[in-house]
Parts: structure tokens; C-alpha cells; sequence
């Protein structure tokens, strides 16, 4: 490996759904190593974190031990912070109440900070992604369900059990779709890529629709019914859009996940219910933009964690 | 007046509608003195910045110099913090743009901080009401709009131009009562205590009702129609609190307001939609509850503006 000498750094984990991937970033946002393997959730606690270990120890051991300030992990699920515990997640199997932080602390021997990922990947955007000019901004998430962070004086706002930014749940048509959660007509079951692909099952019954993209790829060649998914999910998304405009009035809200290529099909209708509903956009005519940092985004946020109480410092290429 | 030994203590300012009030508060939130005065608002910003000094120094005089931290004023309108301007209110006639913070610092040799009414109501709620065991809160205040405030750690949220809490504009119903701002279902077009007049005004049309006290003396009385104005404005306050604890996972949020002793016939509903509509309520058990200081939580909150910066303090009684 090249032989760095560097300033302080950080080592951000991100526990994807398919890849367990690790990166050394330094202050600057520089990525000076990174590694991704298999990730082995259903192997249980003790491989996941083996696997871990080793694996920042291989990145560790490429950029020098010298100037790492900690390890920042992303956690697909709901955590205890304060006690450094996931205390559930739909992936994570057998993690419940696993005391993650201080079983890696103990192999690692450096500070180890956990974050839920959507939260991650809003700070991830703040600091090196869309966000970049701001220390306010929300980030909604648009996949499975919908997703999301709040990131307000370059900090993640948490809530009392850290279960803020729940934005998928908000209620948008308050007669709408039912959802799994109880409630009727979730943001998430009218914008989220599930449900456009479920939309589009249901406009679309001569042709095979099993996923947002292929929604998108009958909108792109044309098919107005496919169009008019996108212009649904568009409006489902301003309306919930125009409520944190007029609660936040933050400047910047990013949008990550699937359906962000078919912006141009869902971002009109977005953008007229968002104009109609928020005299606050009207008045202070806030950002609404895609996010920069894809599916990095969480593992910027992770190696942020550690980093983002120094001081600023400069660093030596 | 009794001559008090006291501790560090301020000036709370309220620009209320019908009266000017202000009122010498310490640190343990005991008022030391209060005057309140006919408010005159339509004469001007020089008449008003005349009796607000002269009343504030009455009350410095009375408690005496010593001790003073500052002087909070809460303004009904939108502010410019930084510059200490008014920039524009609908009550406060010609005081657009008018320098109010350095003019009355001219005056009075004192730090002047101003803040909008209802995030000072908010702040007063959270300092010395019914947040007083918590740091994060939000007020809802039912009035002719809904306004409020979201305190986060014991400070106001302002968003980047001051202009955050706008509660009032939530959409709740995409398809609800067309609002002045252009925009339809406003919360508080289905749950102001404006909201509540009309809508007795439709269900009733066989009784005088002019207000939402007059629903509220025909829910008491037994009237089934009055009764449902309570469901639905409940019903309607319900969903914007859902989806705020699902956005803010908060542990307390307060109510106030003219509606709030009819509680009995708006909360069942209310309780109802908020269970339905926020698993984060379910999983986390939040408060929801009526506000204590009533008319003086913008006063209480005005004079915690300069105190909220100092040590705690022991308070010489």
C-alpha cells in the first residue's frame, strides 16, 4: 500500500444488507482505504463481529495506527446509544441486547461509536455529500420503506429512545393505503420504491411489473399509466415534504434511494403539492436535491461519528 | 415594595394583544414584580418602544439595579434575530424593519434579546411548565391559527430564517378546508379554536354560536352536533401529532389555548388517531398534555431568553 503519512482519520463500518464494508477516512473526506466482504448476519453475534474486527484491522493496519481517532458503526436497526446495545433489527439476527460497542472496544482498543444507518447516511450527506453548505438538513430515504435522518447544528437529532425521523410513517392521506405499522396511508406506502412497484402492479396488469425500476422503464418508453405512478408517488412525497418545510424550515432536504433516477417524472408533482402546501417554501424557497454520496453515504456518516468533535485540523497528503 | 436581597434575575416582555405586560423574574422563576398596561401598538413603533422602557425600568426599579441579566421580549411576528429586527407582524402596525433591539438597548443599557411569541411561550412551558422535566418539547397553541414552538435541548428551534413550529400549516387533510395560504386542510382549518366556531356554526345553524366557547357550552349541555365538532377537531389535531412523534420521538407535547377545557370531548379522538397513526407513540408512550402557565408562558419564556445562558445559580430569597 502506498505509505501514507496522515492526520487524524476515522474507520467507518457500514452493515449493508449484502456487504459488511469498512473505509479509513480522514478529515477531509479523503477515503484512504476501504474493504468490503460478504456480510454473515445469520452466522449470529460473535462471527459478525469477528468479522468486523478483522477486517478494521486490515484497513487499520494499511493506513498505520497512528492518528485513528475511533470507529463509527452503522447499524441497520434501532440502538441504545448511551449503553452501546442494538436493541432490535430486522437483520441482525441474535443481536438483541448484544453489547456490540464494548465487545469490539475490547478487540480494538480505540473509542467505538454506533449509529443507527439512516441516521449515518443524513450525516454521512451533511458532512461530504449534498449537505456540504449546511448544518441543517433532512434526509429522506426512499426504498423498502422510507427512511431518514435529521441533521440539525451538524448533529443527528435522536429523540428521547432515538427513534426521530421516523418520516416513512408519516401519515399523508389519512384514508390512504394500510400499513403494516396500523396505519392508514403512511408516506412509505405511497412513495416509497415498494410502493411504486405495488402501484404499478396495479396500473400495469398487461405487462411484468415486479420492481420500481420496472415502473420507471415503462414510464421511460412512454407508458402513461407508468407516468401517472410516478406523478402519485410525487405528490405523496411533497405533501410530506411540505409538512417538514413548515415544521424544520431547514434549507436543504436530500433525497437518496432507488427511485431517484426517475426525478424527472415525480419531482413536477412533488414540487407543485410542496408549493401549495408550504407557504414556507414560498417565502424562503428551501433546496430539495438528490443525494450525492449513494450507497456511501452511511459510511461517510460512520467514519464522521468519531471525527466530528475535534477540531478542525488540517491534514498532510 | 418589599426590599429584595436577590441573585441574578431578568426582564420578561409580553407584547400581548390587548396588553403591554412585563414582569421581573429570577432564576428559580419566582416573579419578583409585574405591570401590565394597556398595549397601543397602533401608535406606533417610538410610542411603543416608550412604554415598553418605561415599564421595564418601573420594574428594574422596584426590584432594584443589581443583578439584572437582560430584558427578553416576545414579539407576535416574524424577527430577525441577528439584526434584532421586526421584519413583519400583523399586530404591530409600522414596525417593519424598525431596529426595535438597539433602540431599546439605547434606552435601557441592558442586554436585549427578542424572540417570536410562541417560541417564547414554548420556552416558558419547558422552564417553568409542563415540560418542566424535560429539555425537548413542542407547544401546540390553539388559537385563531395554531402556532408554537419545538424546543430541543432546552433552546428554541428557529430554522434557518426563524419561520420553524408553523404547525398550523400541517396538512391533515390533503383534500380538507381551503386555507388563506393557499394550501387545503391546514391543521388549522379542522382544529383552531377559529376552526371550532365554524364548524358549530355549520353543524348548528338552529343556535347563536359565535365562538369556540359557544361549542363548547353546547357540548356541555348535552348537543350530539357540538360534541362531533370536539371529535373531528380532535381527530385532526391527532394526526398532526402523529406524525410529529413520529418525526420528533419526543417525550412531551404540550396544548394550549382557548379549546383546551372542552379536553374531555377532543382527546378520546385525538388519543385514538395518534395510537393509530404513530407506532412511536405506541412503542415509547409520549405525553400529551395541557400546558400550565396559560397567558404568562410567553412572559415566563421572554425572561428566561437572558437567563438561559447563565450557571444555575442558588437564589438569595
Amino acid at each position: 500500500m502506498t505509505p501514507y503519512s496522515i492526520g487524524p482519520y476515522s474507520i467507518g463500518v457500514d452493515l449493508g444488507g449484502t456487504n459488511l464494508r469498512v473505509a479509513a477516512i480522514d478529515l477531509a473526506g479523503k477515503v484512504l482505504s476501504r474493504i468490503s466482504i460478504p456480510a454473515t448476519y445469520e452466522a449470529g453475534p460473535q462471527r459478525v463481529v469477528s468479522d468486523i474486527v478483522t477486517t478494521v484491522q486490515q484497513v487499520r493496519g494499511q493506513v498505520g495506527h497512528d492518528g485513528l481517532t475511533g470507529v463509527g458503526i452503522g447499524v441497520p436497526g434501532y440502538i441504545d446509544m448511551q449503553a452501546g446495545i442494538i436493541i432490535g433489527s430486522a437483520n441482525l439476527f441474535g443481536f438483541q441486547n448484544f453489547p456490540i460497542r464494548d465487545e469490539m472496544q475490547r478487540h480494538l482498543n480505540t473509542v467505538i461509536i454506533l449509529e443507527n444507518d439512516a441516521n449515518a447516511a443524513a450525516l454521512g450527506e451533511m458532512w461530504m455529500g449534498a449537505g456540504r453548505s449546511v448544518k441543517d438538513m433532512i434526509l429522506l430515504t426512499l426504498g423498502t420503506g422510507i427512511g431518514g435522518g435529521i441533521i440539525i447544528d451538524g448533529k443527528v437529532l435522536h429523540g428521547s429512545q432515538g427513534m426521530a425521523g421516523e418520516f416513512g410513517h408519516m401519515t399523508v392521506f389519512p384514508d390512504g393505503n394500510p400499513c403494516g405499522c396500523g396505519n392508514y396511508g403512511c408516506l412509505e406506502k405511497h412513495a416509497s420504491a415498494t410502493a411504486i412497484a405495488s402501484m404499478g402492479r396495479m396500473m400495469h396488469f398487461q405487462h411484468e411489473v415486479s420492481s420500481a425500476a420496472d415502473v420507471f422503464a415503462l414510464a421511460k418508453a412512454g407508458n402513461k399509466r407508468a407516468e401517472m405512478v410516478f406523478e402519485a408517488m410525487g405528490r405523496a412525497l411533497g405533501i410530506a415534504l411540505a409538512n417538514l418545510m413548515n415544521v424544520f424550515n431547514f434549507s436543504l432536504y436530500v433525497l437518496s434511494g432507488g427511485p431517484l433516477p426517475a426525478w424527472d417524472f415525480f419531482a413536477p408533482s412533488m414540487f407543485m403539492e410542496i408549493k401549495r402546501r408550504s407557504f414556507t417554501y414560498e417565502r424562503t424557497n428551501p433546496r430539495v436535491e438528490p443525494a450525492l454520496l449513494g450507497a456511501d453515504a452511511g459510511l461517510y456518516g460512520a467514519a464522521y461519528l468519531p471525527l466530528q468533535n475535534l477540531p478542525p485540523a488540517e491534514i498532510q497528503g
